[in-house]
């Protein structure tokens, strides 16, 4: 697989509208757009730093796996995701066939409309990782 | 302050050697130097992903803050560092004057030979954070 670069990192947080004075007036970074990822129970806010983005995941739902983090882990890193120039589908292929276990056998759709999809954290040296094509 | 990138991300590994392999040869990326940190007990092995450094960093000692989060917390992203285009002493009058909590009062070296200092991750939403120049 060829890995560009760095899509972006998923941040769990209690609440956006608490989160953003941080990124925003602290730090001096500008939420570009928040969507709402319906079947992933999650808001969405996204921020560019270089060519990565912080998406900041706000839980819609007690369901949502990221209120589940947040109880068990609280706010923080939840994810890394990298972009893949050549496919998702074989990225898979690919990792599967070098034993890394899969969370998705077939890429979907995440937010901002991009194929993606989850390795297990037991596999990839504790980080939860996403793979994903523009 | 002004943020140009996302300079690095410090991963928490048991070992280098046994980590290294997941990163070269699952997902394809390099590895270009390895180096010890004496006064923070580290190993560190970087690897460039776009315009970001995954910084894997093994404890050299049971005193080492890294043997201590991998004990806690296991493998995984222990910290995400800024890179600041107007200086990190800066910075830090900045963030000080906004309310966030500090680790470092005043910028210290770190690996690579950087000016770095770190912010509490009680004031900067549940991640430890690190302000980094060149």
């Amino acid at each position: 697989m060829k890995i560009s670069h760095i899509e972006h990192l998923g941040i769990a947080v209690e609440s956006i509208e608490e989160a953003l004075p941080y990124y925003e007036q602290v730090l001096g970074l500008k939420c570009y757009n928040i969507e709402t990822v319906e079947d992933q129970k999650v808001r969405t806010a996204f921020i560019k730093v270089g060519d990565v983005k912080l998406e900041l995941l706000e839980p819609t739902s007690p369901e949502s796996t990221i209120a589940k983090y947040l109880e068990k882990k609280g706010p923080g890193i939840h994810h890394l995701a990298f972009c893949i120039e050549d496919g998702v589908a074989n990225a898979l292929a690919e990792v599967e066939g070098a034993g890394i276990r899969l969370i998705d056998k077939a890429p979907r759709k995440g937010a901002e409309n991009l194929n993606i999809a989850f390795l297990h954290p037991k596999s990839t040296q504790g980080i939860l990782t996403e793979l994903c094509e523009h």
